[in-house]
C-alpha cells in the first residue's frame, strides 16, 4: 500500500542528501518512482504562496499571522491536489517538509500557542498526516553554518539563532512523542548519517511488508 | 473618536457607488481624508494574495481551503499593516469589503461550516470588527445582470447563481442579528439607494457624536 514519507528538520541538517538516501533505499525495495513534493509549495500555485512567504515584500513586512495562513493554504493546495490524489493511485509520495515544519517553526519558533497551531492542523488536513517522518536533528549553530555556506539566505534563514533554536526544541518534542517520526542525529559524519537513515527506513520498510 | 466603516455586498450591487456616497457624507462631518481599502487585498503583500484568489491558475484549481486561508492572510496583512494602525493614528478606516464577505461567500456559498468560518475569524482578529457595516442588497440575478454589463467577470463572479444565493442569504442572517450591520435595498432606483445610505449614515454619525 502506498505511504506518505516526509523528511524534515532545519536548515542544514542536510534534508536534500537524506532524500536522495530515502529515495535509493525505495527503488532497492521496489519503490521506484515516488511523488516527490516540497512544502512550502509543490504545485504552481503553491509554489507562488512559497514565494510570498521566502521573500515577503520590500515595503511591507509579512505578518506571522499572514505567513502562519499562507504556509497552510499552499499546504492545503499541496496535499489536496497532489499528494491525496497520487495515494489514491497507489503511488508513495516523499516530501522535503509538510506540517511538522509549521509546528517547529512558527509553533515553536514564532511563538504562536500549541491550542491555534492545532487547531489550524485540524482544520485544514484533518486527520490526515505522513505515515514516517524522517526528522534530522542538528544544532542550529552547525546547521545556520552549513546552510550560509551554501549561499545567500532567504527571509526564514536570516532569523536569528534563538528561533532556531525554539524551533528545534519543537521538533524534538513532537519527535519524542510521536511514533511515527524517527529522529537521525545530524551532526554526526555524513558516512554514519547516511547509514542511520539507510538502517532506519530499511527497518520501517520491513516492518510495513515492503 | 477613529471608526472602520465597511461596505458590503454581492457583485453588482453598486457597492463602489455606495462608497462614494460614504466619503460624501464623512467629509459633509469633517473627516475629510480617511483610509480607504480594499479586500481582498490594500497592501503590495495582499494584493498579490489577491490576485492568487482571483486568477487561480490555468493548470490547477486553487482549492476552497486555500481560497478561505489566502483570503484570511490577506486579510491579517490588511489589518496589521493598514487598518489597526489608521485607527491607532486617530484616522478613520472606509472598507470595500471585510470579514462579513468571507462569511457569506466561503460560510454561505462554498458552505464552510459555521464553526470552521467562526474558528478561522477569533483565530485571525480575534474580536476586532467593523464599528459600522453597510450591507447593500441585492437579488444575485439582478447584481450578476450589473456586474456582467461591465465586462469580463473573474473567477468568482464566473460562479453559479446558487451560490450568490447562498452567499446573500448568509448576508442576510448576520445583517438581521447584529446592530451593526445596516441594510439597504440596493435594488431599488439609484436615487432612492443614494439617500438611503446618506440617511443611515447620517444618523449613526450623529448617534455617534460626529
Amino acid at each position: 500500500m502506498s505511504k506518505f514519507i516526509v523528511i524534515e528538520g532545519l536548515e542544514g541538517a542536510g534534508k536534500s542528501t537524506a532524500i536522495k538516501n530515502v529515495l535509493a533505499t525505495l527503488a532497492k525495495h521496489g519503490i521506484t518512482s515516488p511523488v516527490t513534493t516540497r512544502e512550502p509549495g509543490g504545485t504552481p500555485l503553491a509554489e507562488k504562496m512559497r514565494e510570498l512567504v521566502k521573500q515577503g515584500h520590500p515595503d511591507e513586512p509579512l505578518t506571522d499571522m499572514a505567513e502562519l495562513l499562507l504556509l497552510y493554504a499552499a499546504r492545503a493546495q499541496l496535499v489536496g491536489n497532489v499528494i491525496k490524489p497520487a495515494l489514491a493511485r497507489g503511488e508513495w509520495v516523499v516530501g522535503d517538509r509538510h506540517d511538522l515544519s509549521s509546528q517547529a517553526y512558527q509553533g515553536g519558533g514564532r511563538g504562536f500557542d500549541r491550542e491555534l497551531m492545532m487547531t489550524m492542523r485540524n482544520t485544514v488536513l484533518g486527520d490526515f498526516k505522513p505515515d514516517l517522518t524522517i526528522y534530522m536533528d542538528i544544532d542550529p549553530k552547525l546547521g545556520l553554518q552549513r546552510a550560509s555556506a551554501r549561499g545567500e539566505l532567504d527571509r526564514i534563514e536570516q532569523m536569528k539563532l534563538d528561533f532556531f533554536e525554539r524551533s528545534r526544541e519543537r521538533y524534538l518534542e513532537f519527535a519524542n512523542s510521536d511514533e511515527s517520526i524517527i529522529t537521525i542525529d545530524a551532526g554526526q559524519d555524513l558516512e554514519t548519517v547516511t547509514n542511520s537513515i539507510i538502517t532506519a527506513l530499511e527497518a520501517w520498510l520491513v516492518k510495513n511488508g515492503n
